[in-house]
Parts: C-alpha cells; structure tokens; sequence
C-alpha cells in the first residue's frame, strides 16, 4: 500500500502575520489539521480526506481539469484510492513501479468556525525514480 | 511562436488585509507585475522574466525537480524559450501538436522596495487538446 508522508517545510503564513501570536496559532492549527488529512489518505477515508477541504475547495491536479467542490473532490480521491493511488506510481523502464515524488503547494483558509481547510491544492510529479 | 495569456481569476488576498486598501493596492500592484511578466515571457526575454521572481524564489515545474533562486530560474526558462516552449505543447494523436493548457498557483510577495515578486510558483498541464 501506498502512503503519503507529508513533510511540513516553509509553510507559508500570510502577510501582516508574521512571527505574531495568531501565526503562531494558525501553524500548529494547520499542522495539526495536516496530520488528519494524512492519516485519512493513508486509511483510504476519502469522506476523510474531503473533510479536510472548504465547501468551496477546488483541486487543482496534474494532466487533468480543475476539481471543484467538496463532493467533487471526495469523489476524485475516492478514484484515486480505488485505482490503488495511481497518481503517487508511475511505469518506469521495464514497466517496473517506480516512486513517484512531487511538490505541491496548498491554500489554507479558516473558517467562520475557527477551524482551517485546505481551499486550493495543486501538485505536479517529479521525475519518476526507478524503484 | 507560442504566447502565453494570463488570466487573473480569483487573486488570492491574504488574510487580514481582504477588503482593505492595501488589499486594494497589492492587487492592483500584482496585475500590473502580471502584465509586463507576460510581456517579457511572450518576448521570450529570461532575464525580464527571471527579475519578476525574489532572489530566492522556487519554482515546482511538472516532471522536473523544483528549481531554485534567480540564476537557476532564468536558466530554466531560458531553456523553456530556447526549446520553443515545449512545456505549453505535447504531441498528440498521429503526432499533431495539440494545445497544453494549465493551471497554476503563484505565491506573492512584497520585497523591502515595496515591489511584489514572485515567491513561489507551480504549475500542471490540463489534459492535452488536440488543435
């Protein structure tokens, strides 16, 4: 099975934040909530996962359209868990599995209850890596 | 020769300022850097383009690894321009070109001169279009 690990670097805080006491707080809040949405992703959850985005959430992935919407976006990692995470593997040469790493970067928005959400995801590939 | 054509949809406005007239000036300030961005791309100009990202800026290109600083950014679209921009175009059926469209996300950010420059920009390809 394959697992996302999500490696915390240089997560962005917004402007007029910096270094205060509500930065601070927004970077453990989204730390924490990332260690969630790891967690649902690695236990297959996509209810989970999609829990994680806004209503108004849009995906924004690789060599496909833009994903719109929470139910939209439940829908697309529940293809992606059923394909058995098709996105994180790639053919290699030989049509060996390679390891598929890649970048992204997120948008993180707190909601009028006080809890962040993933509002736009985008992610690209590396060059794949034979295995 | 290919152009690239920015749409500016949905400028993100970071949290605290939204609404307010620095929101208003750092949007009106970033269209304006989109402009000659564009122009500079479309002049097929690495060095205008390159001036457009901070010093140490990052960008996640698909299949690559993630390039950063200046230098190393103006290389890479120096070679992006030199090899006729094969990241907006992909073979497709019976080897037609087909047109590449994309989607990205761009981080801003405003130096100690008061000028906003590019942070950190990733990008993928849309499925591929045959013409």
């Amino acid at each position: 099975m394959r697992t996302i690990s999500t490696a915390i670097l240089g997560l962005a805080v917004s402007i007029g934040l910096a270094g205060s006491v509500e930065a601070q707080s927004a970077r453990s809040d989204i730390e924490a909530a990332l260690v969630t949405f790891t967690k649902a992703f690695n236990a297959k959850d996509a209810a989970a996962v999609a829990a994680h985005y806004t209503e108004d959430a849009a995906i924004l992935p690789p060599d496909s359209r833009r994903v719109d919407g929470r139910d939209k976006i439940q829908q697309f990692w529940q293809g992606a868990i059923d394909g058995g995470f098709p996105i994180l593997k790639a053919p290699g040469k030989d049509n060996n599995p390679v390891d598929q790493a890649g970048k992204y970067i997120v948008i993180w928005k707190k909601g009028t209850d006080g809890a962040w959400q993933l509002y736009r995801d985008i992610w690209n590939a590396d060059p794949a890596t034979q295995q």
